[in-house]
């Protein structure tokens, strides 16, 4: 959290990942972001991880530090009220960020026809309108059938974890946002923007080479495990059952191995051998078998600590591989040793360490993280505020089952 | 490509993956971007994939639409060009991004010397300094211990093949870029803002609830393979040896899944016979195996073509696997067809679809997608029209070996 953003207002309609944390980095920067749900909240209301009480680890997660408002979507008068929040006037206002279909009088046109400088910013599946999510635009990127042991898994693709194109996607709306409100404070002229996710995807496949690669060269890069495509990189059983991943991109870091191994004088036996310059990419690339083989009986000799103790301040790139329990218990990054995290109780779920932004701007402090809303709980404060409404309209509201605040009505 | 920043300029010092495509949304947004590299090329000049003559498609994807200036920069006076490019004052210049460790006199310190409002850009590996890029972050997540499948894979880590860590931290820095020029512009302030590499991924771990997971409920997700966590999500296998996934993530898609392939009546046994509501996320995880059995016979019987007719028009997600080839070969939404992407010459190695930004900003139109620059490309024209050089002194700085054009020299 810090305070670069505090003259923006954004108003976020959206569910799962990629918009949510495009807004949470705006809010995180301290811009005022506004996310609206429908009463009882969105598609994502619910998702996993969750607490025995079935309350979202994901949603807290991804909605730190907005504003909750909960209204009656599915209603004419609150999209009204949406739409009147999103296009409220002001200088630093009338920023939208999606990745829901627009509900009826919350699209481009209608929100310019109530503020002509409107920024509306949209994620879409692909590009023609249909649909499309992480799972499935991963399905189409090729790295599924390159990921894990090509032996091993008969060409059987295998899905990434981590929602990387929502990240991605996500990221780009909040760098596309700065640069939409940068044109606006200079020329007054708002804009919609759109990004499909199947673009993020190909984009990405294409700023990689891989599609160069199979235009130019007429192949593609072949599954290779977890060794380092065109270089060397592979991960290492230890004595004590753990793994560790051992790189060596950079002649420097390549020699600082050899040296930390006590290997150095058998490696060069290995360049010799596989007729190959180890201190190139490729050569080590194409010698990799031949040096994981030395460095395989070097590591399952040694413990995890004894190859720390080994690599400490070498010049060795290496780390190693634990699973969230042993990221969360063991390794002070991910506790509050670390500005990144602040311990932060969390309504209706408890107190843990929740990370702010992954960025450390000189000119701005960081600010305590703050949590996610309750769902609606900011609902009155907004509709008073921005809309100017009045206690006994807001009462109304209530009574009629077009806003709520945090008790569901 | 449009023009939305083309009153920026940033002077990049860069490497591989995230500070490249970082710079490269802005040169893409219209800002000149300026890579600074020594001669002969930094350490990704010949990252895989590469041409058959060794040309980088790798890095010419990653810089695309960039200058390119070579300087020795291993010498004192290289590096005070490089400084004197960096800091050159100006409205919209003195913005510098770099994931490289600082050279003497292109630290925060050296450069504000210079430029008292610059902003420098600087994606590092961990918060105390020491090294870690891609794979040892990505290993220390907790992902490559979840992903693929846990009966398989026997424990042994995953890694994905996406640099998901470094495009995060990369887009990060393009948003964090836009967010530090508009305080400048608002305070006349620069700053220095720094990014750790393992903080992005600890932020987006924590984001996505799993550090949440273990510190409330003391648990960790499983590997689940291909398996969606916490709703329905799957691959199998089609009659003609092809693979689709298939997701339910609403009680919209989950009954146009029954509908679509007229197994709604055995469906709703599986939910009796496993008691849970299959309208709920959780209930459709926990009955997954069930619902797969049904859908994997039934896949098992279609050919990739009968199944996307099946499913056209009715609301199911889903998409089919692909590798590289088949993206570049048969999927439109890869070729010119697709306004994301220009056929371009690349010199050095082809002419190829190459990506723009995914991103379409409607009061910016879509100017065409410019190739990599060759490297040295840009050195005079940087030199005389940011330094106001004389065509001699240029001449000199050739001959001495402090300058270098396109031809090395």
């Amino acid at each position: 959290m810090n305070r670069l953003l505090e003259d923006l207002r954004i108003v976020e309609f959206s569910a799962f990942v990629a918009a949510p944390l495009g807004g949470m980095m705006m809010a995180q920067l301290g811009a005022e972001v506004i996310r609206i749900d429908p009463i009882g909240g969105a598609i994502d209301f619910a998702r996993w991880p969750v607490t025995d009480s079935g309350a979202s680890l994901y949603w807290a997660g991804l909605n730190k530090a907005k504003r909750s408002v909960a209204l009656a979507l599915d209603k004419p008068e609150g999209r009204e009220l949406a739409r009147a929040i999103a296009a409220a006037p002001g200088p630093g206002t009338g920023i939208v960020l999606t990745n829901l279909p627009p509900l009826a009088g919350l699209d481009y046109q209608s929100l310019k026809g109530v503020r002509d400088d409107i920024i509306l910013l949209r994620l879409i599946g692909n590009r023609d309108g249909t649909a499309a999510v992480d799972y499935t635009v991963n399905a189409a990127s090729g790295f599924p059938l390159v990921t894990g042991q090509s032996g091993t898994a008969g060409g059987a693709p295998v899905n990434h974890v981590l929602p990387a194109w929502d990240i991605a996607a996500g990221l780009y709306l909040a760098a596309a946002l700065l640069a939409a409100e940068r044109h606006r404070s200079r020329t007054g002229m708002g804009q919609e923007v759109i990004a499909a996710l199947s673009d993020v995807m190909l984009a990405m496949v294409g700023h990689l080479g891989y599609i160069g690669d199979v235009h130019i060269n007429g192949r593609a890069r072949p599954a290779i495990g977890n060794d380092l495509y065109g270089s060397f990189g592979r991960d290492f059983a230890t004595a004590d059952g753990r793994r560790v991943m051992i790189i060596a991109l950079t002649p420097r870091q390549w020699r600082a191995l050899g040296r930390a191994t006590g290997l150095a004088d058998k490696l060069a036996m290995v360049g010799a051998m596989m007729e190959v310059d180890l201190e190139s990419e490729s050569g080590r690339f194409e010698a990799r078998d031949a040096i994981a083989a030395l460095l395989a009986r070097w590591c399952a000799g040694k413990t995890l600590v004894e190859i720390a103790a080994a690599f400490a301040g070498t010049g060795v790139l290496w780390g190693p591989f634990q699973d969230f329990v042993g990221l969360v218990r063991e390794d002070p990054r991910a506790s509050p040793a670390n500005p990144l995290f602040a311990e932060i109780e969390q309504p209706g779920i408890g107190r843990y360490p929740m990370p702010g932004l992954p960025l450390d701007f000189s000119a701005a402090p960081r600010q305590p993280t703050r949590p996610a809303p309750r769902l609606g709980e900011h609902t009155d404060m907004i509709l008073a505020q921005v809309l100017g409404l009045p206690a006994a309209e807001i009462g109304r509201l209530h009574d009629t089952g077009i806003a709520a605040g945090p008790d569901g009505r």
